[in-house]
């Protein structure tokens, strides 16, 4: 018997928050917000499609670099206010850093270390939708202070 | 070189989502939250602390129960506001329904089909640990109308 339950968008003010995996090698990616439009949009493309925070618009991930995230399987959580998505990551980057992952950074006693990879086939285009991604990432209120 | 960069705990009034992964199996747990206190207390404890949104207190995950999540591995993304912890579950089921991870239900067209496998070592012992958990797990938000 399947469950007939709706993603619950009410906790984060309208945003449902969807960690993505890659599902040939179980890296965590990234996390990301989806609004409900960005949800249906998922659902309807099965390319992931997420709520921009910085820019307050549906985000297609990789519309224009060509790096979309083909969503394979979708998981519910138990309170049904969190989404995993285990997606194929086109291009190999999900990060706009052009690492597989956005999590490349280890806490150490000293500091955090960098132990990601750079992806052969991440290429830095400059895209529109590269400048995007970064934004999008790196964020309007990622500033100075945070990495001093 | 090790970068000295602070997570960002201002994008979510105070919170980093932290994302939960079981070291062993890769399998993505749950998404939790933590406030600076909680932070401080998992990096001096190396067992996972959270923020309890429901209770708005500090949340030591299986402080009664035993089924503490021992963090061995954390991760900080591009944009320093979100975390990923790997962890050894102890117990085996991150889940207060007794799954392994909280994602236990995949989506098919028709509704959400549980596809997790509940844990042989989950006794569902009501201590109040459990209790707690299943409050912050459940949510007092997460009503009945989402689950129709």
């Amino acid at each position: 018997m399947k469950q007939k339950i709706t993603p619950n968008f009410d906790k984060l003010g309208g945003l449902l928050p969807a960690i993505v995996q890659d599902i040939a090698t179980g890296a965590v990616l990234m996390l990301a917000f989806m609004n409900k439009e960005a949800w249906d949009l998922t659902l309807s493309t099965r390319e992931a499609h997420y709520f921009s925070r910085s820019r307050q618009t549906i985000w297609h991930k990789g519309a224009t670099s060509g790096h979309v995230q083909r969503v394979k399987e979708i998981f519910l959580d138990c309170d049904a206010d969190t989404v995993l998505l285990r997606v194929e990551q086109v291009g190999g980057a999900a990060c706009h850093e052009g690492y597989a992952s956005c999590f490349f950074r280890r806490f150490e006693e000293e500091g955090w270390q960098v132990v990601g990879r750079l992806q052969a086939t991440f290429h830095g285009v400059d895209t529109e939708d590269d400048f995007w991604e970064r934004l999008d990432c790196a964020g309007s209120e990622a500033d100075e202070e945070t990495r001093s």
